[in-house]
């Protein structure tokens, strides 16, 4: 009943069934991994005894398919399972809802990753800008891009312009809003937003350089509409965006309205463990439209892993389809005095995010933020 | 610095700074907890080193504040954090952010609760039809309420109308899809939805009983709107939509937008653990407006405890502010054989569903449905 070995792809049953793999980490025992498997591939598709379905193409066509068993050692198995593409009418939430929906109310399982078939990847369309995008909007075309985030929430702001515009006088590429800064009333996104672009354009004026600021959309799809106007408004031409926070249809609708901007996800909410990392800051969040993932570097104030990391990193660059790339952006507490190990272990193609450890420098933010700046500039390729 | 004993409310600081309290569960040691404590309280406001912020209205009324921490043995301790409910913007998606986003990626931390002010649950106002509007919409004025699901996906919507009238000619109060179904070429909205509830209407016709159908929403916001004017037309009047797949901002915004319909919450990509079910299930979905949350009942498929359910349950129908309550339906491998059990658990404020149970009946679905409805019957309250 065991296999202890992946077996390669196996082809669908038919034409017009193509099936969405997913991979799922399932604790358990050797004598009961196929009955909890079988169980799984059920809850994700038809969600009831299969003995009670008399329908000939729901069960060929619709029923999850266990593909694969493997015995990845300490209690825990790979296990593959063949979801049909179209119980995902082709729609984020949807998909989300088909891969872990009820199985991540399960404690036992983790969903570790999905080798989405062409449908897929054609239908929901991946990134528009990635790294190609950023390196544009930077300038950067040799190097590694530079990040900073505006903080603290609680500020007006006035306050946050002239922080931002501290840091672009710095000569950092990117500055992101805090994902915690909405729509409050110490500091409206209406007012915010076109104050801290037209700082930090002024700080780069003259001296041929120059900074993106990123402000963070929040609410719903109609809120996060009137957001992108005044995104455009100010002159702007990339954002951040919370995705398992505003919910991925959300997230997929708006990159697909505004293709000519740069996407930034942020992992808020994105839990720990029960989807692995890699696959859900990577993959899922590429597949949706991430141009940049920002996620926990190893060694910051967050458990993910270098392995993790670097498996995150390769997920989010590595050939997907024919979808573009998504920026990797470790970031998480990290300081100036890593930036080279940083960059060793994750080479130019990677923007590097520094919050905390800049905004606490504060006489000395723009120097800091200079230093910064010089040491990935000197690691550019030749 | 560890106090072992609850403080009762700490009151805010000043006017204005309502503070939303949070309750984390955080495994740790006695030595370090505090440090973790503060930690979490940074990580969930301002998210930089508070040493470099000198805004002294940050520092007072926006940094999160420990207001309380308990040993509750086995290495667990309970940390109460005062986040300032100014932060959350008063928006459903930032409030979840404010709550557990960052925090969501440390594995050492469980939301457990938390305890909102007025400002909080009189912008977000919860259910509009709670229990009496699902009383009023089934007839059930003195007894439980009994539920199924239409299942599987991959029928079209001509079988799942035939399964539909079945369940309704049993004399079953409510019929909802799948949490499954959503807009499949095998069985789209706009097809499925009218036919059905035809067909339901049809089966109770002339007899003086009700079925409600429910059908589930999916997609982003226009797409729900759309799909709730079909819902609309075809004379239905509640509706099934899983809050962590759309989004809480998605889930709050039709909620408010159409006062008359009954929301039932699905439970899907709720997770296992991390965000606790009476929460998360029962007390945030109710904020949010669900009159109804299908949860997994104890026993059943699902690793839920009987103490979680009842602790569910609780949520969802105690006081809390003015909100009126939202109805607990225990779901999930359920079967006629425990109907008695589960009423004496839950009382008669609780709508049973059985979804696979039912349509496992093949041939005998409409008695076995009968007995379902007669045996909740006989629970009446005198």
């Amino acid at each position: 009943m065991l296999d202890t070995s992946l077996r390669p792809h196996v082809a669908s049953a038919s034409a017009g069934s193509a099936r969405v793999k997913a991979v799922y980490h399932v604790a358990g025992t050797a004598d009961q991994i196929g009955v909890r498997a079988e169980a799984i591939a059920v809850e994700q598709s038809v969600e009831m005894p299969v003995a009670a379905i008399t329908d000939r193409t729901v069960l060929e066509e619709i029923v999850g398919r266990v593909e694969d068993i493997r015995d990845l050692g300490n209690g825990v198995f790979e296990v593959h399972v063949g979801l049909a593409a179209a119980t995902t009418g082709l729609e984020p939430g949807q998909l989300l809802n088909m891969l872990f929906g009820n199985t991540s109310i399960h404690s036992d399982v983790v969903l570790h990753d999905a080798i989405f078939p062409d449908e897929i990847l054609a239908a929901l369309g991946g990134p528009r800008q990635g790294l190609p995008g950023w390196r544009t909007r930077s300038g950067a075309t040799n190097r590694a891009m530079t990040c900073s985030a505006l903080k603290p929430q609680g500020l007006g702001a006035r306050e946050l312009a002239t922080i931002a515009g501290k840091l672009a006088r710095g000569g950092i590429d990117f500055i992101k809003d805090d994902h915690g800064l909405a729509d409050q009333r110490y500091s409206p996104f209406a007012e915010r937003v076109p104050r801290i672009a037209e700082l930090v354009h002024a700080a780069r004026a003259g001296e041929g350089g120059k900074t993106g600021y990123l402000p963070s959309l929040s609410g719903n799809l109609d809120q996060i509409r009137r957001q992108i106007e005044i995104v455009r408004t100010a002159g702007l031409d990339a954002v951040l965006i919370a995705p398992m926070v505003t919910g991925l249809a959300t997230f997929h609708t708006v990159v697909r309205e505004n293709p000519d901007i740069a996407f930034m996800a942020h992992p808020a909410m994105a839990g720990a463990g029960r989807i692995a990392p890699p696959f859900l800051l990577g993959k899922l969040f590429r597949l949706m439209g991430a141009d940049a993932t920002v996620f926990p570097n190893h060694g910051g104030r967050f458990g993910y892993s270098s392995d993790t990391c670097h498996a995150l990193a390769e997920a989010a660059l590595s050939p997907l389809g024919g979808l573009t790339s998504t920026v990797p952006v470790p970031a998480g507490g990290m300081t100036p005095n890593r930036v080279k190990e940083m960059l060793q272990f994750y080479g130019n193609d990677v923007m590097l995010l520094i919050g905390g450890g800049l905004l606490a420098a504060g006489a000395r933010m723009i120097e800091e933020t200079a230093l910064f700046v010089q040491t990935v500039a000197q690691h550019a390729h030749e």
